[in-house]
This record gives structure tokens, sequence and C-alpha cells, in this order.
């Protein structure tokens, strides 16, 4: 219990706060690790890193518990960082940003409180997991859809709250967000919009309330325990439609970006559009090895030899429909008409009555499209061999043509410069356009993470001059994020750390979050401002 | 200056910051009124009120002229009531919260900063108004659509601020807003979401940002002056239906409900829907005084005669739709079906060139739908004659038969027991139901008057029993609204006022608004909570 890099509570203090944590929750819910809690560190990561390494780990159950746990922090100047059930993988997992801190998981929190299908809402706690939750749903024969991230075991408050994206209409997660239950840092207890009504019959229906809408508050924030969030669902469609089309030149991703852009913004396609670079297709069919065994970044002529060999585009897209019949046939019709043109090749339509959509019955790539939870880009972490680890870069930028063309160079030129793949899609959930380009090393190699990380604080400068931001960031980039946010002398992290001190005077919950630190730590982290 | 009924600043003080506000804004932008400013009172309040009185009105032009009058008043300890143009009408128009107070009204910010056909989006200061914006889009030929509330003359930004509604597809205003630029009460600039990244290009297309999204502590607040903001556009529609229907019977509005909430959810309709009662377009039609003539409510037969003489129905439903012609088409056939069932007669369909809907081509009752700002419905302002004032009680409930045919029952009894007309609607932008009961009365009846005092808390209550709660409240109902959000010991309210001690220590920001009180003024208002 010594990895405290920034100044911390006493070894004596540390020490009562987790004998009071026995205490309430019982030892079995309470690991104690001497050495820092290395399972506890996100497996994506480097090997043998010192930093994010936990105390101890904590399982609440109940919200008295959480509240328990958050009273004996502040006694004792303990910091937490709250994971809902610690699969934000590539980002940081379940590791803390400050080492020391206990990491309170609330993966037994996994009450489905309520699925309304007349409504389309749930009401979960951070434990549930969308396999639970899509489990309940089909075991209850309720006519709601779900939406889900890439892999499906991760929480549903866990996802949302980090602004992860799914592929259905309702692939904007935080957007179909509807009332919370919040532990404040001192304990207090918030129901936020309509969730302050006794009987409240609007606490998942209407969500900004009376007042300021203070759900956004708690979004990618350490200013509160989400214990109960509402998410929107989608009515089971009368009709699903999954669309695939193919582009095979690099360049023609400008175009292509041009063309769906209209049919995003009226409304033709509510999906998630995702368009993939080859590697993220071939990575199903070959191994690395058998693509490419020289040195460096997968070159071009090898990425072209796996285009041909499997069939797959430079830029393949990827969507759906969903509603009545004869509106998704509508809708399908005038979409083919405008990738026809650019012109698309291999357009490939899967259409489905609704209620038959089950994972037994759907096209094993319509999973996503269709929000049945599952496993399937897991396979991908294997990329760089058996000890394969991952970080995303991951920046916004406007729907244009020019614009994926310009974030396309800036992270090619990188990748090719520090000898990592392009790994990379194009996903636009709502109005802008998300560029992740996973980045995969050899957890093992001294090459590999010096690589990544010279290479990562220069990408997302360079993508800063640009006027692009990332929308989240991995535990150890955070800092470099925020300092982006640069308008006004930092005022937009000001104004975070102020609410900070106000709500978590002691600096115990999630310290370091997306940048933002209690006062206690504030100036040895940055210095003064 | 005599009217602050909660201590405030000191003659002394107060005339030591209009002073200084004189010489930073010009005297021509500072109004003082020694018996308080009648003419900034709401409108449609009640006569001779003593109560909303302001001690003068400022008019800032600039940001800089923004964060030095916010200074001033730090300064002398005056508090400021912050309006954009003053016409949320109904809720308290212009006037203060707390008498004395000095208004700030930014009607002189009237730069429309940006319109972006390509990603259809507005960024403007708060005294644009949808009258300018519709004239600033239709000079440069946009083909971008706004939505506009019942009267057109408001603020965009005021108007979303206060949540209010509008009738397209973008109906749900604060859904479509999309980065800020506000002044906090200390005078510090803040941009949200990805507006402090230098050269922003996602500024008004990514909402959230990095960390916690702080645009909804800015909506209903007294937490800053909002002096910038970005609103999505529709882009102009291929093709654009408008639809009415009519339900004769009262008890239909169940049926009808429950018909329309699919369409809702899935997609079908995407337009806010409008279900008026009969009085609203008898009220286009003919004078009350014509309808009855005598004492209390109109009573039920003298409605049916109207609408059997004008051919209206109890429940008068429209909505529109946008989109690909053969889209459209097809949603227009899917919600034929359902209409036909519940049964609707006189469905009216007027179909139209997105490209050539313009005021001078659509049908006048088509304006709304067309997003073209109107002054029509000011006309139902002079139901009770010459002299006629008006508030709005406007709780929300999920959109089920049920609960609408309660907030029908609720208000229409008390309408009737107090002596009101039922000048009722129900509006659906999203997933909850409005009910907009307008409450029209002579404004200088102390009849009147004596029933409006009674009948208002008494209706906020029983709703409040039902799990209903206003979304928005005329400045004399704030803190009795804001008093049924009462879970956990009134705790949303009390987080709310622990950010206003943060940001705002000297409570010169509105106060009271929303029912959040200064540290100051709390318990003289409320008591000791």
């Amino acid at each position: 219990m010594t990895y405290l890099d920034i100044p911390g509570p006493s070894v004596n203090a540390l020490e009562k706060a987790l004998s009071s944590f026995s205490q309430i929750l019982g030892n079995e819910n309470v690991e104690i690790f001497e050495e820092g809690l290395e399972t506890y560190l996100d497996p994506f990561s480097f090997e043998g890193d010192k930093a994010h390494r936990s105390s101890a780990v904590i399982r609440p159950k109940t919200l008295e518990e959480v509240q328990a746990v958050v009273r004996i922090a502040n006694e004792n100047r303990v910091p937490l960082w709250v994971v809902s059930t610690g699969k934000n993988l590539g980002y940081g997992g379940s590791a803390p940003r400050v080492s020391g801190s206990v990491v309170v998981e609330l993966s037994r929190m996994n009450r489905i409180l309520e699925v309304d299908e007349e409504q389309s809402f749930a009401l979960v706690e951070p434990g549930v997991r969308f396999f639970d939750l899509y489990n309940h749903i089909r075991k209850n024969n309720l006519k709601v859809w779900i939406s889900v991230p890439g892999l499906g075991w991760g929480s549903v408050v866990g996802n949302c709250l980090e602004r992860g994206l799914g592929y259905t209409s309702y692939g904007d997660h935080f957007a179909q967000q509807c009332g919370m239950e919040v532990v404040l840092p001192d304990g207090e207890l918030l129901r936020t919009g309509m969730g302050s009504i006794k009987n409240s019959t609007t606490w998942q229906i209407y969500k900004p309330g009376f007042g300021p809408a203070l759900d956004g508050l708690f979004q990618q924030s350490n200013l509160g325990i989400v214990t109960k969030m509402g998410m929107w669902l989608m009515p089971q469609p009368e009709c699903f439609i999954s669309v695939e089309a193919v582009v095979t030149e690099e360049k023609m991703l400008g175009p292509l970006i041009e063309a769906l852009r209209p049919l995003k913004l009226n409304g033709t396609i509510e999906s998630t559009l995702t368009i993939r670079s080859p590697l993220h297709l071939a990575a199903k069919k070959a191994t690395r090895k058998e693509l490419w065994s020289g040195n460096g970044a997968i070159p071009d002529h090898a990425i072209k030899d796996a285009m041909k060999k499997f069939g797959i585009g430079w830029w393949n897209l990827s969507f759906a429909l969903y509603g009545p019949e004869p509106v998704v046939d509508a809708k399908l019709a005038v979409i083919r008409s405008v990738l026809e043109k650019i012109p698309c090749t291999d357009i490939v339509i899967r259409k489905q009555d609704g209620v038959d959509v089950r994972e037994e019955t759907v096209h094993p790539a319509d999973l996503h499209r269709a929000g049945i939870p599952n496993l399937t880009p897991y396979a991908a972490v294997g990329w760089c061999g058996e000890n394969s680890g991952s970080v995303s870069f991951a920046p916004i930028s406007p729907m244009t043509g020019k614009d994926a063309l310009k974030q396309f160079e800036l992270v090619r030129r990188y990748a090719s410069e520090y000898g990592f793949d392009y790994y990379g899609s194009f996903n636009a959930s709502s109005r802008g356009l998300v560029h992740i380009f996973q980045i995969f090393f050899d957890r093992g190699s001294a090459r590999d993470r010096k690589a990544l990380q010279e290479m990562f604080p220069k990408m997302v400068s360079e993508a800063a001059k640009l006027g692009y931001s990332e929308y989240r960031a991995h535990l150890s980039y955070m800092d470099t994020v925020s300092d982006v946010f640069s308008f006004n002398n930092n005022a937009f992290n000001r104004l975070n750390e102020k609410l900070k001190d106000t709500l978590d005077p002691n600096g115990i919950l999630s310290p370091g979050k997306q940048g933002i630190w209690p006062a206690s730590m504030r100036e040895i982290v940055r210095g003064p401002r």
C-alpha cells in the first residue's frame, strides 16, 4: 500500500478505512493487496506498470453501503475510484488514476428495477450488464430493444456515463439517459429530473425536470456515484433491415461521408453509421502474422493483398433501419439510390421481422445492430499476438468528407511513423464523426511502450490544432486531453474543479478523473496555474 | 426604488450601481423608475400588482459589458434579473422574482454569429428573435428550417433556456441545444462542450464535450448568463406534410393518445403532436362573449354549440412529417390506418415541396409546423375581453390515455370550480405529454385574482400527489412548484443552492429563479429548512 504517487492518507488512515469497510461490507467484499492490485490494472495496458495501482477493491451491494463507504472515505481522507463493472478496457479498465486509491466496484448492485414496455425505458443499477438487461427482456418477452456497445460484458450505466456508443438508432447512449439517483461525495442522496417528486410518473420520461438539468454533471465525472439510472429503449421494430456496403478506394472516404451526411441529418438513417478500415474485417479472418511478418506497421501492399483475398473494401459501411415495413422499405430505396452513385459495391441487405430477431436467428454480423450483446470484437484483442494490449485514440470531427480525410491522414501518418497498424473506424451515432483508432501493441514490448508514450500526446496536440478533441481518454492521457480545453485560461476545468471543491471538499471521489483534481492534489499534479 | 420585498441593497448602493451601469452602458441603456418599472411587469399579470417590480432596466450590448454589469452588481450587492428579450409572457415576462432587482435585458445582443447550412446549426446571441433568425435564413436562401414556439417575437436563446417547445421534429428545443458561452456570476467566461478548444470544429456538433456536461446547469437557472448558444436546425425537407384530424367525443382522448404513442415512440411521427380542446379553435372564430355571456366558466352546452357551429372536434390533433417524399408518404399511410381506427374524422392532409414552403405559400394553419415565426395565437390573449391576462399551468405526464384523462379531469374540475374556461392542449414534443392549461382572466378583476391565487397551488399540489409536476412555472409559483421536488428533504433544491452559493456567493444573479435562492435570502423566504 505504498503506491500513492500523490501524497494521500497515511498507511494508518488507509488501514483504518479498510477495517471500517470490512465491518460494513463483510471481509469477503474487501480485497486488500500489499503490492498494488495487479488484477485491477487495465488488462490492455503495458505489463509491469507501476501507475494506476489500487490498494484495495471493495464491493458495496446497497445504496446505504455506498453512502457508508463515502462517509468512511471522508473520515479517513482515503481516495476512492468508482467503477460500475470495470470494463472500460482500453481506457483504463478498473484501474484508478491515482495509485493507492480504493476501487469501489459496483457489480453487486445489479438490480433491474424496471423495464417499462409501454413507455420503452429501463431503470437499472450500475452492476447491470448489457447481457443481464438483454436476458431479462428476452426472458420476459418484452417488446423493447437495447443498444449495445462492442463488448456486451460491460455495465449499461458505466458505458453510458463514459459516453460509449452502440449501433442501433439509440446508439448515442448518453442521449437516451433519463433520470438518475446519485450519492454525492458527502453521502447525500439526490434524484435528478422529475425523480424528486413523490410517486413521480415521469422520472424516466421527461429528462430535464424543473430548474437546472443536473444529469450532465455526473457523466465522465467525479462529482457523484450514480446508483440508479434510466435509459430509453427502442420499441421492438416491426421490421429490421441491416445494410452493408463497400467502397474499394481509400480516397473515396470523402465522397462517402458527404453522401451519408444528408441521410443522417434528415433522419433517413437513424442508427449509428460505422465505416471500418480493412484490418477491422481482416482481423476476423486471419491473424496479423498471416498477413505480415515484417517489422513496423503492416504496409499498404499487405493490406491490399488482404482486401483482395477476403473480398473486403478499404471502407466498409454498415448501419440499420428499424420501423414499420413500408417506412423502412421507402428509406432503403432512397439510401440505395445514394449509395449506388458513390459508387458503393457489394451492397448487402438483410431484412427480418422485428419480432423474429434473436441471437439464434440473426446473421452474426448483425448482432450489434440488432441490440444483442456479444463479445465478437474481443477476437481483435489478440491482433498483436497472445500478449496484445490496446489503447484507443478517439477524436470527434464534423461529419464532412474533408474532416474525415484529415483525421485519417493524421492518424495514419502517426501510426506509420511509430510502427502501429492503422486499425480505425469512423462512427456517427449522432451528428459528429467519431474516429476510433485502436492502437494495438505487445504488452511486453519496451519499444511499443516508448513509441506509444511519444506518439499519443503528439496526436492529441496536432488534432487539437485542427480543432478536434477526443471525447474520452485513457487514464494516462486524461490530463493531456483536458489541457486541450484551454479557452480562457482553462475556464472549463477551473469551473469543474470549483464544483469539485464544493461537492467533495476532501477530494475523496475519483481524483484526477477527466483531469479534474481536488484542491489537495491540484498543484502537485500540474503546478500552479 | 422601495419595492425590495427581500432586504436588499441600500438605496445608496443601488444608486451607486446604477451610476456605474450608466457609465459603462451609456444613459440611454439604463432606465430608472422611481415607482417600480410598471412596463416591465408581465403584461399578462393582474393589474396593480406590487410584486415583481424592477428598479431599473439596463441593456448591455457586448460580452464585455455583461461582464462589467456582473462585476458592478457584485461590488454593490445589487440583484440582477436577466432576460433575453423578456417575452416569457404568462410565466412572468421581464419581471423579476424579487422586486427592486435590476432587469438585464439582452435584446441588444442580437448577432447571428453563424448559420451553418451544411451541418444545420445556428450560433446566436440571446437578443436574436425567431423572426430575426428566420429572416436571416430566408434572405440568404439557406436550406435549413427553424422550430418556432407559439409567438415568434421571443428570443431563440431565452425560449430554449426556459424549455419552450416548438412544432416541428425539432420541437423539443432544449434537446437541440449544442454548446454555450456563459458569463458566470463572478464575471468569468465559460464555453461548454467542445467550445473550449482553440479553433474548435465541433462546438455546435458534439454536445457533451470531455468531462461533465455543464450546459444543463444554465437552463431554467440563475447560475450564469448565456451570451451565445448553438442550436441544431432541421435541414430543409424534400417534402412537408401537415396532418390535422378531429376526434368528436371528449372521452376518446384516451384511445387517441394510446394510438399515437407507438407512432411517436417508433419515430413515425417525429414532430410535436398537438391536441387542442375546442376553445383553442373557437377563439379563432369568435369572441368569448359571442359564445357565452353568463357567469363562470363556459358551460359544456355552449362548448358543444360552438363545436357544431364551427365544425371543430373536442380534440383537434395536428402534427407534420418532413423528409424524402417516398418516406413521408409511407409514414402517412401507416398513420392514416391508425387514425381511421380511432375513429378520427375530418383528416386533412396538406402536402408541399419543402423548397416551396414560405409564409406566402403555406396554409396559415401550418405556419408553426413549417417553422415560420408568427403571432397568430396572440389573438387568444383577448379571450376575456380587452383587459385579458393569462397564466399557464403546464404539468407533464407519461404519454398514456389514462394519464391524459386524469390530467384533463383534474384541470377541468378546478377550472369549473373556480370559474375559468378549460382552454387546454396536450403536446408531445418528445416522450412526455405536456398538458398546457392557459388560464385566462380579467386583469382588473378582484374575483379572478382571488380565484387564481386559491386555485393554482391546489392544482400544483393535487397534480404532485398523482406524480405530475410542471416543467416551468410563473414567477409567483416558482417556489410552489420547486417545493414539490421534495425527495430526501429537498435534496435537489439544496444541491442547486449549494452550487448557487459557490458560483454566486453574493447572490446577485436572478435570485429566486425556479425556487433557487442565495444564502442571504433563503431563510427570509422560506424559514429554516
